[in-house]
């Protein structure tokens, strides 16, 4: 369909290199929300039932990220894409092995893909500071959250 | 890694037979729910705000239909595929076209969608009935559910 | 009006025997509500507030049967008609007398109707069976919640 | 069964007159409730969610209306009559059509109810007054309530 | 102390009526609260638990009744009274017996003793109808839930 | 534009008088609403806090009774005038200073603006009485509600 | 009536004597929560609002420790008497004055009110520690609560 | 006592057959809270506290589960019977070791005795099909649950 | 298994005689929970409904008490045994009948019951005073709640 | 009155600069408020039911963002202004018509005064970066939050 | 400052005593919830997440009772010391290490924590009986849930 | 023990400069709660309760600030010292008095401590915009909610 008349809060160069760079974050949040359930489910070992609740807040927190990157994209005019093909080809993180996930690995597997994330994440700030704070605020406080799970992975090795 | 030892509560056949229906039903309940999101930001029109809040609902209710399935598929020792890859490979929904969405072709995809997911639920309900009724009555109870959602777009047309 | 271009799950003969067992199982669950209310406020005796506050819990609880088994019809195609005419005409319970209602009536008349509606119930069941699974689930349970209804009146005799 | 001796707040005379125009009351209420799941159920057309949400807010609104009302009606010592029967006898409204209901169809139905029952509750109000000033207090809230839903209907044309 | 200067929304002799309407029914009101527990605490026979929980249903709604009361009349600028003593002079409530009391002599008791709190109410809201419809609303709405709790008593004999 | 065909439970002259009452009302609740904001913020002294909470809670009252009453002038057919410039202009209360505010200062301040207001309150409550009892009742409320405000402060002084 | 059959965990002078204890402590108790409410509507002064509150908070606390000990009285087979007329003879406390009450002057009756009952709390737990351990354990925890509200009292004088 | 005259919705073969099924897993499954507490208090071992969380969350689930089975046994006309005794003689669980209980230890005595459980109830789902769908579906759920809880166990080791 | 090095806060004879007292009120509390459902569920009569609900207050009540003992007893370094074979062998309360079970029966039943877990716990409680006022402090708060219960019981009959 | 010795954590420019920056915001803010209730309540249209709550959204978020910007101000030792003579002068938002309200002008006209307040908060942003980063981060977050909504009415047009 | 003239439940030689005893609980109480937070941040190991929300329980509780104590205190008449000074000075636990914390080491190091305060918390308690019941009351509620605590540290060596 | 393999977000000397500011910001937020506390407990004059409460938000709300900070330092790869002794030595807060605290003084003082701590923090803001943005985030929220938190301490004088 024809794009409707959405005047954006930026100006045209402002907006597309902003809407980039959300629209890369994206497609990494949605991937770590899947593959966040994938290790939830398949998980076995000694440490499964901690784990498997803590995937789960992993991925409550990172969907509702997801959701306000996205909506931010389609305040200042850019349209978001998040299907799973999308996905599939866009986001960094690494592939997460098909059938049962040993907790150990599992742990291992997350201190690699959060790292990717924020690494891409933290790109994202500073390139938007110069385009938009308003996108940037946003990028910050979704950072120091995954960072915060980083950490918290981190201490279980 | 090497499987565990998982004893099923089914024999070898009928688990077989039930994994594939689950896993092939999870493939299209997640796909559901990327796409509800992706029309959930990308909707226009005069219905957006009714629309937009009602897909948020069949996101949330599809999320957990979807983790039923995939942890009932692990409780009878099959493992789910949850990745972004599997579900753009198996989904068997219509595309969702990327840009802005407008109201009515929106309706008009999930009419059909939801359709799609039907057929495949009960194809699936017929086939777990003779393998384990515990996975069919699970399967109704979201056949049942996604149903309703069918009546409601229907009713917007 | 013109009937709208409704898609059901199910086909036309299917769509048929659900959609007038569903109704006649409408009749009886908004008459139940009706005569709940009825001897709910009309009651007098040494059991007046245990049965008060018992019948309130039994209309709450109809209520949402009503609406469920109404919204199912709707999905499957069929309109239910929920109007007092009509569910004066075609519910199966008995006539509740007017004016004031000794508990020991009151008690006795609940055994009696909840039997009735009962077996319309699972002669629904029955039917259903080979036209709609999803239904029949419906209907079974409302069955069961109905028949703890009825022990319970039935023990306080 | 022999009416219990119920000692009334009221005389006689205050009492037959208040007992009627509460009984008059309660049959357009319960009536209301009933049209508004009918309408609820069968609505179709492009404004069907909006709609679908409201006409159950009117609904359980309207039901604890009726409650109030037989509830007071016994509290005078006069038996209320709120059986499918009765309120298709006495109500006041307009027959609700059959079948599948258009949006704009149903907003101009409960626009007329609306108005009829609004009519009989000011009459009520009025007779009340130099009955039972307790019933009329009672009755005011209820036409508050009823006429703040009219304004709705009527502002959706 | 001095009176302190409370300007009063109502004239010296509207406030003089009212105020000592409202203290007659506030002396009632604890009064009932008070052997509402009285009976709570002592009751004995077949229908104990039932009424058990009833009285303090009474009683938490009378005492939230009796603050309403307390303060209108310092709104007015007038002192209530609502010490023991002055309830023990000023109630107009038959004096409740002493020991054990038997469920249908409680029953009776609360009978008598709301009829006689609703005649002196219905003698302070023909009252105050000249002096303050504020007051008047007050007390219509408080006679309507102890009307309703006689009705409940009534309806237990 | 041009009005809609909004029909009105109120005849014209009724629904005019009526309407004016309340729009005369709801500037005044506004206002409230406002310098009540305006204090809570530059209030000093050692009541500060006490004083500060106190006066949200006068807010948050006033908001829903300004929201009551401008509903109710819908509901009767006459659009309210809730706007900055018309507060300004027909707000019978007086002029708040700017700058800090002494806590001394700010309850003679509320004093008299909830005397005012009452004032006004009661004046409607008198004309009302005879075109529409339903508003008059709404009227009541919110009278009995500020002058309990008033009372408060009073009592502070 | 006569005593019915309770058979009470306490030897006869056990009972006799707890039950004369926790008598003594529940006339106190509820002249507490009477006065209480006196000085919680009759306030006034500087320190309204914050005292205004503090009041309640003791009357709510404190009608939740009368109802144990009278609870706790019929549970050793004693029963209680907490109507008005015994609730003024038997109270220890000091007589609270009528009309408006100064609010330094409220803090000095609840120091002193508070002191009594807590001296004859004190005297009951000595009473109560050779006839009931459990009677005892109740009124320990009722004065540690007493004892903290004196506390708040005497740091605000 | 003699047995009421209890009319059950099953004729007396399905009766007898459908309650001698729901007893067999009532007994279960009151061991299995019972066992689930035993090794909830008496763990030791680096898994304690995940384990003790995860035992009571069993405990919760199947306390419910047996109230349901027992409540629907007395509703088709059967006495449940759950006493100590009988279930120390029923169950077909195995023997819960005394002394403290080492982590490892505790899981593979779940995964035995929910395997046995579970085997139970497979043959009651088989057993109801014929006499009573209803307490079919209830037992499928049940199902559902212990096999989900059973992958948890099986994950863990 | 071997038992591990759990330090106990109190030596080795106050410890052994407090596991003692301890481990015989769990098996009477226990057993409690399992005829107070026993009860719950075979109820007939006039008071059914009341007595229904009333079980299982008493149920939710004792099972907490439980699960309080014996963690209790962990605590201080005894293993709690609450296996239905040793709550059948321990517990001294009288046998509960098999079948249905008359309401008036059941009421004698639990004041029979009660007053011998109530004797066995006060024999606790001066056994623990010597050994363990932790413990006993625990024990007299579930004497008092057990207390009230049998009060209640008494009250009915 | 004399100005209280606030110290406040700027320095003399940077305070000015940013409270006056402030101040313009908080005009705005409030005349969103304003005009936000007054389009709730004129509406008129298909849309009204959607837009009318959506509106009522608008109004509760942009008051608690007027309240923080104000607290803000007096932080920082600036009285702000929030009064309805100074709302009607300062305030940069069209003004908004009397009279009825058709939706899809409503739909324009916050689509204007969103992007008026929009702009107004982007230069209060850029104004305050030099002088308090702590008031920046606040009017970032409401930037973000007005953003969002214009996006939602700008996509239901 | 003069000490004010808080007249103390207890004489002279039992306020010192008791209050010499508070104090010194109350440091260790603080201490506790220092090191608690301590080892929450600082904690690494596969037991993470369990041990880390575990502390934050402990923390949590400790609270709560440094809390209580410290207002026991000052109900008696003497002040509570909880500085960080006092603390680290009075504090009878074991230094915690700085830098990252194995989990081991941690169960270890709360397992001698805990077992510190408690042999303080019995002290106190001997100590309190002969001075102040009511204190000693509070600090055996104390000591119950430190114990507890101490077991499951203990159950996870 | 040897320091884990913790990988930082941030470059070594951004995590050295980061680390250390976050440190000297926690010791202020600990010691603010320790003080607040202290102060709670302390305090006695006219504005009692009102301070009372107040310091007890300050005290919630500064926990979870450190807890925040302390969590972000974990997070970067630094571990917070957060024990009594580092309290008392890094804290720059002035000495809080031991004994009575009048209400007047509490004020005075912590306008002080509120100022020294929000100046560090500043500095701290300042320090870490150049070594890591999101830390500094976390600082200019903290600053936002210590300033408000000093302008009411302020505004009480």
């Amino acid at each position: 369909m024809t794009a409707p008349a959405m005047t954006s809060p930026l100006g045209d160069a402002d907006k597309a290199a902003t809407g980039a760079a959300l629209n890369r974050v994206l497609a990494d949040l949605i991937d770590l929300s899947l593959v966040g359930k994938q290790a939830h489910w398949t998980l076995v070992g000694r440490g499964f039932r901690s784990l498997h609740l803590q995937l789960d807040e992993v991925v409550d927190a990172v969907r509702i990220h997801a959701d306000d990157v996205a909506e931010r994209a389609v305040t200042i005019g850019v349209t978001p894409d998040g299907r799973a093909k999308t996905v599939a080809a866009e986001s960094a993180l690494p592939e997460h092995p098909t059938g049962w996930a040993q907790d150990t690995d599992v742990i291992d597997y997350f201190v690699s893909a959060l790292g990717t994330a924020i690494g891409r994440l933290r790109e994202a700030i500073a390139e938007t500071e110069k385009h938009d704070v308003v996108s940037q605020d946003l990028l910050i406080g979704i950072t120091a959250a995954l960072e915060k799970h980083l950490w918290m992975f981190q201490a279980e090795r």
